[in-house]
């Protein structure tokens, strides 16, 4: 008998896999709550989640795993183990970083934060939602300020890494700064441009009602042409659409409006999105760090491929048409290039989630560049809505002043203390624009392809390049590696140019 | 600060509460299993279960339990507290009784069993079959050997006790033996009754293709009259019907089939009983040993109740038949008394599942009468086809001979050593008719007020001296207290004499 060679790495394996397994019940009940279970089974699976919730959080604080980890580190690993080292030790300083009474006091004012909210918010309570706020954003100040001791980062970057490893305010601002210049600008072009060709040739809108069931067979119907893997994976109905689950079995969730359809379509396909990342991801080390996804910003950018790079192209937009008019009938407004011009549509207003995905990042710069000031306590609480007005003012051209419910009160991240999230959803929209720029140099006749529906060539491309990749580089390397260069923001710009303004 | 009086028992109902609440993860992630998994999700979702499981495991062999239990004992407990303790005992005992590797043989071996059996029984391959169910057989002797010794039951008594706590042969004896005394003899006047019955007025058969939709939808407004709260449970589709979930939020499932309504709607009453027993057991000490379901047998009385007693009771027939027109359309096979007459029919046949409450018995009795045996090594594998020849010649008058796959292989009890669980089924209706019995003698008037739709009348009773007791008394105190008198199959006998030969 042999003694392995890598005894304290296998022992975290083990770990890992177990943890995995756990998590793998955890999200299935997370879906199922979301999706199937009736009102008085709530208390009861808030308790048994808590509960699973404390288990894991034993396991990630288990004593010996530092050492562990430390001895792991001396041991003979391959590459892909080393990146899962890697992996292993950034989840297990995350888990271990924050004193238990801190978390548990985060989760007390958090909750109670975005349960008042959810009331508040209809109600344009602005003094109401401030007093339960402050004390939010007091602990994530004394947690961005814990984790900034203990990593060495500045405080919002120590915030934000826990969503996009790696990524530093230094990029951010670099990146959103170079977005600032040109976007309100290009936004006004691209308003006169639709202006003027609506004037010229009316757009045509759909007519409803919409029949629940047709819908629910088209959006099947759009997630088999997306290569969604029915037999891994299942469509659903919540009130919040999501995709959970695990890789092997992926969760997706939408919701259905009976006057509209094309919101939970273009939902849909971006979900999909997300769905082919996590069912797609590597195999070898499954249940292993390694082997999940990279980052908030990557995932984004996969859910943004599907819904915006591909999902609103021209050519895409004329193989959805005919499955629009088998699904609902014979419509003027299904016609593939009236459908387009639907779809693109341009237009400012104050909600984030309604927004195109032109004026998408006028939106999320501004959060940036109100709750990075905030959690470095350069700013308060009460210096919020008057920095919202004048941004929404410098950016989107519209007045919010006293409409705190669309404004500064939109989202549940501030409420839920996900400071650091919001970057990633335009990092997403910029790597995606960066996937397919990379996609047209490696095949010059992309967007005929997709025309002609040859979409296997956009999806092997992703599955090689980033799917496949999971966690085993960080997001510079990964992008390097499959686009010659870190994230670059000028492909965001061009694409929205081409689309919009060609 | 004061100490608790009760340290060992508080710290053994905490332990209750967790496995309570992962039980709850577990109890879902397998209603998902059969209800919603895509097949490539197996795999995963096996091994997660299997993980908790084996967590499960752990908690339920720590070994601090012996010594906190012993401590509880001399604690000043109220009532419920000592029930709660002796139940807790039971499990701990259950849990505790046999070696790891009996265990993981076992489920070795069952497994193999169950997996050829599929396959086995539609070949009719007895010989095949043979060879996996000795090692099952085996192995289930070892496992009855060790039980007994540590209990000082009998073999068979200690198997059935896992299932039927208190149980035992001699008490089984006792009242199988009555009912095979007059059941041949009962099921020969009925079959005359019902040909003369017959032959003077045919029945009429229901007319399908019955549209799914049209089905589900009538299953879900009989559950409804049923009492089963939707807002705490659900109805969804699975291929072997069953009710899972927890008290708090109970999933049942059934299956359509498009040629026949009546057997998923009397399948869905049936589980209807399961599922109103779990939903109204008593709150108080929810998650505790205590406020579990008393036993299989008693189990089974519900689903009988709702089945037998009322669904195939006159008046509560004379309330479905305008139901099923309102789902179908008229149909002449819809009217009440022609409804009843299909739900009354008996026929003597090969399949205990497929038998009407009649005969159904005397399957029960044969397996009973063999499995018995069978385990306290009176009989080996090779004499059961002879037996069950015999006795299926004997209790129903049918030749079985050669035919394995509708005899001895048909059910998957044996392959998966379920042995003792058998005899459960018919102390169910025995227990059933003893209930309804009783509750005649407390409402005279209770056909009447079953007639004009009166259930709570029915539900009431069921809830106050069944659901709520849960295992706070022994299954014997139980009847007691609910009907003056332990187990009784003179109930039975009068049940379906009134109802098959009045």
């Amino acid at each position: 008998m042999t003694t392995p060679a890598t005894p304290a790495y296998d022992a975290l394996a083990g770990t890992w896999t177990r943890m995995h397994h756990f998590g793998h019940l955890q999200s299935m009940a997370s879906w199922d709550q979301a999706a199937n279970m009736p009102p008085k089974g709530n208390e009861a699976r808030a308790a048994a989640m808590a509960e699973m919730a404390a288990l894991l959080h034993r396991m990630r604080t288990d004593p010996q795993l530092p050492d562990q980890l430390r001895r792991a580190e001396q041991e003979p690993l391959d590459d892909l183990q080393r990146a899962n080292l890697r992996e292993m030790r950034r989840e297990w300083q995350a888990s271990n970083a924050l004193p238990e009474s801190l978390v548990q006091r985060q989760q007390l004012a958090t909750s109670r934060c975005e349960h008042a909210w959810r009331t508040q918010r209809p109600a344009n309570d602005w003094a109401g939602f401030v007093e339960n706020f402050k004390p939010v954003l007091a602990l994530a100040r004394e947690e961005a300020a814990l984790l900034s001791e203990q990593s060495g980062l500045r405080k919002y970057d120590a915030l934000m890494d826990r969503f996009e490893p790696g990524m530093r305010c230094a990029q951010v601002d670099r990146v959103f700064g170079e977005v600032r210049q040109w976007l309100p600008g290009l936004i006004q072009q691209v308003r006169e441009t639709q202006a003027a060709d609506h004037a010229a040739r009316p757009m045509i809108e759909p007519v409803g009602p919409f029949a629940l069931g047709d819908q629910r067979a088209l959006c099947n119907l759009v997630m088999q042409l997306l290569g969604f893997d029915f037999a891994a994976g299942r469509l659903d109905v919540s009130t919040h659409p999501f995709c959970g689950g695990v890789p092997e079995d992926v969760r997706m969730t939408t919701r259905f409006r009976e006057d509209n359809f094309l919101d939970s379509l273009m939902g849909t396909i971006h979900e999909t999105g997300h769905g082919r990342y996590e069912q797609n991801l590597p195999r070898a080390l499954l249940g292993q760090p390694v082997a999940q996804a990279r980052s908030m910003a990557l995932h984004e950018s996969q859910s943004l491929s599907f819904e915006m790079q591909l999902g609103s192209h021209p050519g895409f937009v004329a193989r959805l048409a005919p499955l629009v008019r088998q699904a609902f009938g014979e419509q003027p407004a299904f016609e593939a290039q009236n459908l387009h011009r639907l779809l693109t549509r341009v237009k400012p207003g104050l909600i984030r989630v309604d927004a195109d995905e032109v004026t998408y990042p006028a939106h999320v710069i501004l959060r940036y560049e109100i709750e990075r000031p905030l959690i470095e306590g350069e700013i308060e609480v009460e210096d919020v809505p008057a920095l919202w007005d004048a941004k929404m003012q410098e950016l989107l051209g519209l007045d919010t002043r006293g409409n705190y419910k669309d404004g500064p009160m939109q989202d549940v991240h501030w409420p839920e203390s996900l400071f650091g999230y919001f970057p990633c959803y335009s990092l997403g929209a910029m790597y995606a624009a960066q996937w397919f720029a990379a996609m047209r140099l490696a095949m010059p006749d992309l967007d005929a392809r997709i025309g002609r529906g040859d979409l296997a060539s956009v999806f092997d491309w992703l599955r090689d390049n980033i799917w496949l990749q999971g966690s085993r580089w960080t997001t510079d390397e990964l992008a390097q590696r499959a686009s010659g260069e870190a994230l670059n923001p000028a492909h965001f710009r061009a694409h929205l140019e081409a689309r919009y303004l060609a």
